[in-house]
């Protein structure tokens, strides 16, 4: 099928384009490189040496025969958007094209306006640009396990059936994101139903967890095809980041006590829920939410796995508590269900030992460019402005 | 108390801000007056001939020596915003400044965009202003009873308690709001909600029903004072407009099979109400929800009750059934619990056939500013552009 994946130059994007033009699909990239810009202007770089777009895509057809057009611009901008699907005429839009971090989001008020206007109009102005050029293509779009906040109830995928005072509905789940960034997906998501009620339009929501990783078959194929890596405070993942500091011995840094609970899946699961959802689009005028992540941790159960599974491969990993920089609950009770992907068959790469151990190795491989100042929060939530962007040089690097 | 009160020259800001400098509050008002632009650029006017804001206070000074200082400015500009704040030091900020209508935000792309980020920018604003500047100071946001849609249970106010296998929780009440308008309020509360948690920030969240009337106390003592009456298909509330159409000579315009039911309440309760929150202010961190409205009615039961008020007074009245231009439930199950302003002290006016023949004599007065082609739906849900903005001109006046 025609596929364009809006923020393909992202960590998710790249891998997902990839994976689909290598399952023979037509996949168009829409991207305007913002977040390379937000790694410049916070003094950050990804773990790996990713290659410009360009290059990359040159490197893939000739490794492959298969071209991935660019369209470069900003989906905020309505005419290009609309340009970019007049030109694909696309069956499914992929929607990873936000900013994504929630510590980023957390800055300053800048940077949480920014985070919203940035997602709920890019959102928009796709939704618009659906109903007017593309009525019946199907929106796929990254959306986060945040939304739902950690309830004292199981979680649901999308929709809650509530009896009250005697009467039955099923219901949007309530929701109690956690940051600005998080709010911004919530906004989101009700737009999406919203505009689906009217127009007709068909959209997943993939309520992702928490991604880690860095390989999947395709990037494996070259160098220059390398995937990001980040492992910094602002967009490095929790698993990631535990990765880069053992092999850097750095302690892991564990907020709080740990015991936040969340959902994570392998970005080799990530890029086969987006192809699964795309093949099995929803019907016009549906709203369908899927819980995309593969297994629940602890905080503190990462940090033991990456201890245990680092000591195997004769790193010293020390495991620190450091105060919370975010407000959230560091014990509570978490359950969401996570079948419906299932369902479409999905079969999860679930968190081993050998995972954590080629995630070591890849640190350790690029460990001359590990910045350890990067590692502790500076972001705190309590805190209307945070001087994350006067990060000192680097402090240390791998010995 | 000292209370700032945001978009003061609107059409419930204004009557707020009379009824709270009566009653010996230290007032000032902040605005930019688009809301007067926003006729300009519709094409459309108040019924009633409102004067400019300094003629206004100018007034309201002679009349009762209280003097009401005006920030003239947009609270998207936070710099503004905080000056106003630190100027001011109020102990309860009461945010109307926002747009406040479905049929403008779903004229096209350009005002949905607008509508959500004017919106959502300045509420942001103002929590990082309470935050830095004033943070013990009450927020009184004006929500909307629409951001519950029409959902087949009972509505709470604004938490609902769960029981879902087998555990318990209360969580936000599920929102499924039915214009990028009411989105844009859901988005807000949300916003808030997370700064409450996050920053100790004390809100109230008065979920609003829709307003009717014209008079109150205050802008009674003077024709200078008197209060915006919109009637047109854009920001004119539903019983405002009939009692123009009965006026008028015109049909009620009924969008549908008229079953739809709201909960409605007279502005002279609107500004009791906001009086009782700043009165009773939630405390610190708290998130409080009031669902502000006094009596529920279907559309229909409405056009009923302004035919036969009509008659008595000698007016000819019929009822039109037009095709809705709304995606929403014709026919549906509505009850919204409305009880805490009540427990605060409330006394509401109901609505009467006097209130309605009042009306309609406010109709008569200014007969000769009634445009009848404002009064047929412009804007259509179904529709991602609407040529509102190019109304013919006046097609007819009271005869």
């Amino acid at each position: 099928m025609k596929i364009c994946v809006l923020g393909g130059d992202g960590y998710c994007g790249w891998a997902t384009a990839l994976h689909l033009s290598n399952q023979g699909h037509s996949v168009s990239i829409v991207d305007n490189f913002i977040r390379r810009g937000w790694d410049d202007q916070l003094g950050v770089r990804t773990l790996t040496p990713i290659r410009s777009l360009a290059d990359r895509l040159a490197v893939w057809n000739g490794l492959t025969g298969k071209s991935i057009p660019i369209f470069i611009g900003d989906i905020n901008d309505y005419e290009f958007l609309a340009g970019a699907i007049e030109a694909t005429r696309p069956d499914a839009i992929v929607h990873f094209a936000e900013q994504r971090s929630a510590p980023y989001s957390m800055i300053d008020r800048e940077h949480a306006v920014f985070t919203q206007v940035n997602n709920v109009v890019g959102t928009l102005n796709l939704l618009f640009a659906i109903r007017e050029i593309r009525p019946d293509c199907h929106l796929v779009k990254l959306g986060t396990m945040g939304e739902y906040g950690t309830p004292n109830i199981d979680i649901e995928e999308g929709y809650l059936a509530i009896e009250h005072n005697g009467r039955r509905d099923v219901l949007p789940f309530p929701k109690q994101p956690g940051s600005f960034y998080h709010l911004s997906k919530v906004h989101d998501s009700h737009n999406i139903m919203f505009a689906c009620k009217i127009w007709g339009i068909r959209a997943t929501d993939l309520n992702q967890g928490v991604v880690y990783g860095t390989v999947t078959p395709e990037v494996e194929m070259d160098e220059t095809l390398v995937n990001r890596f980040d492992y910094d405070e602002v967009f490095g993942t929790v698993l990631n980041r535990f990765c880069v500091q053992a092999a850097a011995g750095h302690p892991l840094t564990v907020y709080g006590r740990g015991g936040q609970t969340r959902g994570y899946l392998d970005i080799r699961d990530t890029v086969k829920c987006i192809e699964l959802a795309c093949l099995n689009p929803a019907a016009p005028g549906e709203f369908r939410v899927f819980n995309q992540f593969t297994e629940q941790f602890t905080v503190l159960e990462l940090a033991h796995m990456v201890r245990d599974a680092g000591r195997e491969i004769g790193l010293k990993v020390k495991i620190d508590h450091i105060p919370d920089p975010r407000v959230e609950a560091e014990e509570h009770y978490f359950n969401a269900k996570h079948s419906k992907l299932i369902d479409l068959g999905l079969t999860p790469h679930l968190l081993s030992a050998s995972l954590l151990d080629s995630l070591m190795n890849v640190a350790v491989k690029y460990g001359d460019r590990i910045d350890t100042s990067l590692f502790l929060p500076q972001v705190n939530w309590r805190n209307p402005r945070n001087d994350r962007r006067s990060v000192p040089a680097a402090a240390g690097v791998l010995s």
